[in-house]
């Protein structure tokens, strides 16, 4: 029923009523589209904030993505009604809203588009959409085709969701010169000081067509009548009646009538978006439409392929076979192109959280690391001359610290030296050190190693009498904005997130040479190890943190949020956990954090406020940071296990992120394996009915996180300052794999197999023998091979 | 098809299609509920800002209520599925979501309560909605009757909407216990700071039942399936399948299955509402469905008596018989409980506008003056000690300016002696003048008429060099945000109705004795309408204002906004206007403003922005104040025919605001005459198809300016510090009318006719003829009866 295509670069599924909320996503530099596969739209364009131009039916608040928004009736949504002229049936492709079923459907989620194919009655509707590049519009085609052995004369009625515009003006009308339908709406304001804004806004929103059609409809009222959006009123009709709306919510439907022999078919071309001016939309039209390019081509032929040529831009740095083809599918088509969507749009607002910011750019330094070179030096020009990084990052000059970057968090200074290591272990560009970077305000500058320096020393002195770090109102990953708002509350995770930034920093520090510096910070790794352990273990696991009263919590007298992950995980980073403890803490994840569908955030889930750690425990309990599977924080853990060793239970606990390749399980996640969600649903053990269900937010910090353990970790093909380390941390039960690793311009071939007789890892460079593992001299342009021996899994 | 009900007390619909959005509305002290004719509802009660219980399917937008929202599939409502077990057809009432056309059916808006009747296939169901007086729930009737000849075995599934709650957290499942459902959630909050309020807010939605159901859901999801709302899936199934929300939608349908022999009826009682705790739904249980009072009637009865109790108790001061049947009812019933739900509940804000303050409080003064007396002392102890008036008033200690308040507005000041007249008119309560009230800050203090004599003063000194009132970001019913911005616009209607108000208030020195200030405020008042005639007029009629540019607008030179009613209304009452001009410019308003549907507000409607007018001019034409035909700013213009004696002029302008009694006219409004809506749909000339519809909304400062133009005008029956003074404008066709004239304590049984010889109005009370047509000497507690004779028509 749901299967990966040939050409492993869709994901299909047969029926629309199995997966009911399954979805791909398409973006661009401008827009996103999130489509579900029944029909309905969740799409925004930049300008800068995001913005819609097809709109809820009532007056929606603008917020943050919602994780797991419903679906109902009059969602906006992109749809085709079908009706034959004859019997006057109608059903709707793709599902909704007519809700007819298929004899034939699929849904088919690609990499640069979206597809469906309905056959209903002997007439087959495909409706395909893309993007262009850097424009906020959607490019559709449909194409019918009569599959019956008789003529058919049917209408087909393309229908696309304005909605509830603004209650300042709204109103729509076909435009004879455009051949499409234009809606106009003022964003509503009160203050004339936002006015200037406002009137530079893409207020508009239109539909163009490539065909002239028989009638249209723009009143929203008039074409549904007493048959609702299911069954419209005007559809009884020959032709639809022509209406406008006049502070009325719009529609966009278009009416063809179309007789087809059998086995004819015709196709529309259609485009759907925002625009500021009717010019601006007559311009659209001329070059999509009407331009045609040398080679015959038109400008939205040429738009389709362009955008495939972008989405095709963002490839990983790894190509894998492996026993586990799901793992394969997700890791060679849908990771990276999740990744390079964080890195490309940076979550498509203009106050990316720091932590986010960082970590999505740290996923592009596989994909385009100058993108990420910049980020980094973006990120440290909005650095406080104290070390201090911001809750957000600036990215537009209209922008501002919104939602969740309004509360200070104490964490994002540690997420420097972390994410910048990837960037060098994959690049090699020490010389981003050096380059020289102004502080916020601009009085002050220094070098990115002085502003890393000084974000450490912050983390370093934001610190009670203990050596603790204050969690103020909230660190990563929790909105525990009560345990230390009155100043005095410490966070263990923080606390031990820091002695692994000191390490990591340290590490850098080590092999660009500052080796005093570098000294020193392994020193203040050491001794906040040893804080943490004074303070944070609590017998059989690390604690989450000490509240402002000094109650210790996280720990096992607690009856909810008794264990939470990070500190566990964290702490196999940092080293503070010896072996005695690492496998104790281990054994208590494992007892109760795990879960058939990944590891919990915390257990058990909250199922009240608790006033001493604040707002996680009015969340949903298993939802989002209360208790939920968080695959961001999963990630973690999981890069835990790979940094001592437990390959199995690492692959064992990465394999429950990708759903499948049992049904049953995709099934019950609800959503196609094109992306990891910010979480599955947790709260295992206390509500076992939802527990594994998706998250619709594809937004995450997990992506880059998860390449990460395939790089570092599972395939064991991280960069140093020399080369390439080979150390592959393959499951015991996989025999053989191969990698295509991409490396500093370098492709190598690699293949890794467990061989009888072999006793410790052995790695061949075209043949030869590398005693310590570490591809070295590789020549940017070459093509290497390369042969990895493992000792066999029972060795 | 649409009639008032025999006790004219309420007003029938026979068809749920003919008038989709028709509706009604009830409130109390802590909420408000307009239910349309199809079962959607928008309720929303304070707590202490307006909240919902009952939810739209998605994150809606926290604004003011929107005059023309469209309804949609999943719009909340409350609704009753039917089903017959034998046959399995179902159907809906009142009509949503199933929409099957009834074989009968009314929808009954009354004043205490809504009442539908539909009976489809034999079966009946009446729903009957009324309220408690204080608390925020709905007490909804449900009775089933067995309309055929055979026995009938039906399951009933009451449905009532949760909708989405918030992304927090949303839960919802049945409680045994409670015999009902209870749906929890936490409102979005992100900082801690707001943890204190959100903890003390009423986020479960609650559903009792007096009867235990079948079977109930609680998952919007499972009831629907893949039937949709229209059509659920669940109704397949025998038996609801009993389950709950865990981050879902929750949904609120109960199942009750009968056997109901012919003829034979049940009634089924539920309560829906919000609620904070579980304990609080229970005590809700035990008193309203358990405790019986000593005469056998429980709480829910109790309620419903004492809501009816609590509304008649919003009766007005006159009752009519006239020649005009429509205006009986709306003025006898409609009129005096609009303007009692805007005086108890100030529109369910809790920062009212000040002009919207007054005025609904001035219309108290009709009602329960001694709560417009202390309304006015509340508005005036924010008055600051310059003189100058709050944007808005705050009427709670956690509320703050919002909306349209963070604009300053510069009328303010101009509504207190304005509204304050009509309380004294009516009361003859002098001494309110001499009651001392502080200045905002509290620091300094002063009588009321120190107060009022500052604002009056403020007022005069506001102005540029000419003696034109400055306009700032905007002044009464015209967002003309960018006219003086920069400090130089000034407003022409401002300026006009600044020497109107000092012309009332010079009266009201007079009176209480204070003739030197009366006497400089009568001269102010001559002087500034010299000033308008001077810069104003603009040969046919008065212009609107002068821009920060110097340009004046709304004269014949505009090819948008060329005219508006403002000025021109203000100018009759103001004194500005001579006979001469009078004239010109109610020939100019016939002309240019006058419509089927009402004047309107000025024409022709904006059709883009002006950037010197502002905000207006990106209104919709012929909405809200772009040139709809605005009630409010008509009846001044229609007080101002009377102050000048245009009897029958105005008498045909108020007609207009009172849909009917042609069906045609109200199936173009789109709503029963229960409430004078804002607005009608202007723009009559520019776009006539929509011209005459009418807006939702019921808040309005329009009630208490018809109330005057009949109490001061149409009937002439005025208070003033002697007596009451009759002095009738009956329209010219009218032959006679009887009123009954409740006025300080006395009730006066008055008929006024016209007389074949009558050359002057005369007066007789209880016989006897007065003079001057004032009666005198009343005394409290008495009846009398008035004969008033007028001239015959011709005459």
């Amino acid at each position: 029923m749901i299967r990966a295509s040939e050409d492993n670069e869709y994901y299909e599924l047969s029926s629309p009523t199995i997966l009911p909320k399954a979805s791909g996503f398409l973006w661009n530099e401008q827009m996103m589209i999130h489509m579900n596969c029944r029909g309905y739209a969740v799409a925004q364009f930049m300008q800068p904030e995001p913005a819609k131009y097809s709109y809820a039916p009532n007056l929606e608040a603008k917020t943050f993505m919602q994780p797991e928004q419903p679906y109902y009736a009059h969602h906006p949504g992109r749809f085709v009604y079908v009706k034959d002229e004859e019997n006057g049936e109608v059903f709707s492709a793709p599902y909704e809203p007519v809700r007819t079923p298929p004899d034939h459907y699929t849904f088919a989620v690609g990499k640069h588009n979206i597809v469906w194919k309905i056959e209903k009655s002997g007439i087959a509707i495909e409706m395909t959409l893309s993007l262009p590049k850097d424009e906020p519009m959607e490019l559709w085609r449909v194409k019918v085709t009569n599959l019956s052995s008789a003529p058919r004369t049917i209408s087909i009625y393309p229908y696309f969701t304005i909605g509830y515009m603004s209650w300042m003006n709204q109103s729509g009308e076909y435009k004879e010169a455009l051949q499409g339908i234009v809606a106009t709406a003022v964003t509503p304001y009160q203050k004339y000081q936002e006015y200037d804004r406002i009137k530079r806004l893409k207020d508009k929103t239109f539909l163009l067509a490539d065909h002239a059609p028989a009638s249209w409809e723009v009143n929203q009222e008039a074409f549904e009548g007493e048959g609702g959006i299911s069954s419209p009123s005007a559809l009884r009709s020959s032709l639809l009646s022509r209406g406008e709306s006049r502070y009325e919510s719009p529609v966009a439907v278009l009416q063809y009538q179309l007789g087809l022999e059998p086995g004819e078919e015709r196709e529309y071309r259609f485009i759907f978006g925002p625009a500021q001016t009717e010019q601006e939309i007559a311009d659209i039209r001329q070059r999509m439409f009407l331009d045609k390019a040398a080679a015959g081509e038109d400008g939205f032929t040429l738009a389709e392929r362009e955008y495939a040529e972008y989405i095709a831009e963002g490839r990983g740095c790894i190509e894998i076979a492996t026993p586990d083809a799901d793992l394969d599918n997700l890791v060679n088509h849908w990771l990276p192109r999740q990744m390079y969507y964080h890195g490309q749009t940076n979550r498509l607002t203009t106050d990316p959280q720091t932590r986010n910011y960082l970590q999505d750019n740290m996923g592009m330094s596989y994909i385009k690391p100058q993108m990420a070179r910049q980020a980094f030096l973006t990120a440290l020009s909005q650095q406080a001359a104290s070390g201090a990084m911001p809750d957000g990052i600036i990215l537009h000059e209209a922008a501002e610290l919104k939602y969740i970057n309004q509360v200070p968090h104490t964490d994002h200074c540690v997420w420097l030296p972390i994410c910048l290591s990837t960037y060098l272990d994959e690049t090699d560009d020490y010389s981003i050190l050096e380059e020289i970077v102004p502080y916020a305000g601009g009085e002050e500058t220094g070098s990115v190693f002085e502003h890393i320096d000084r974000a450490m020393h912050w983390l370093i002195h934001e610190r009670d009498e203990r050596g603790l770090n204050y969690i103020n109102q909230g660190d990563w990953c929790d909105p525990m904005n009560m345990v230390g708002y009155r100043g005095k509350g410490v966070s263990g995770w923080l606390t031990i997130a820091t002695a692994y930034a000191c390490m990591i920093w340290a590490d850098i520090c080590d092999r660009s040479g500052r080796l005093e510096t570098g000294k020193a910070f392994r020193l203040s790794a050491d001794e906040t190890n040893a804080i943490v352990n004074q303070y944070f273990w609590d017998g059989e696991w690390y604690a989450r943190g000490i509240t402002d009263d000094n109650v210790v919590f996280g720990i096992s007298e607690d009856k909810e949020g008794r264990i939470f992950i990070n500190p566990q995980g964290w702490a196999l980073l940092s080293g503070a956990a010896d072996e005695e403890k690492q496998q104790k803490l281990m054994k208590s994840v494992r007892e109760q954090l795990e879960t058939p569908y990944g590891v919990e955030k915390l257990a058990p889930s909250y199922t009240a406020m608790r006033e001493d750690v604040g707002r996680v425990t009015q969340k949903h309990p298993g939802t989002a940071e209360n208790g939920a599977v968080y695959n961001h924080a999963a990630a973690f853990y999981i890069y835990g296990l790979y940094a001592v060793g437990e390959q199995d239970q690492a692959y064992r606990l990465l394999r429950k992120m990708i759903p499948g390749p049992d049904i049953e399980d995709i099934i019950r996640r609800g959503q196609l394996p094109v992306f990891i969600p910010n979480y599955y649903r947790g709260a295992y053990k206390q509500f076992p009915k939802t527990a594994g269900r998706s998250s619709h937010l594809f937004n995450t910090g997990t992506v880059p996180w998860v390449y990460r353990c395939l790089i570092d970790g599972l395939f064991g093909l991280q960069g140093t300052r020399e080369g390439l380390e080979v150390k592959p941390q393959l499951p015991s039960d996989w025999p053989e794999v191969t990698v295509k690793r991409n490396f500093r311009g370098v492709e190598l071939h690699i293949k890794m197999q467990r061989e009888a007789g072999v006793t410790a890892t052995e790695v061949y460079l075209d043949g030869q023998l590398v005693e310590d593992g570490i591809l070295k001299d590789l020549k940017s342009g070459m093509e290497y091979t390369v042969l990895v021996k493992i000792p066999p899994s029972n060795a």
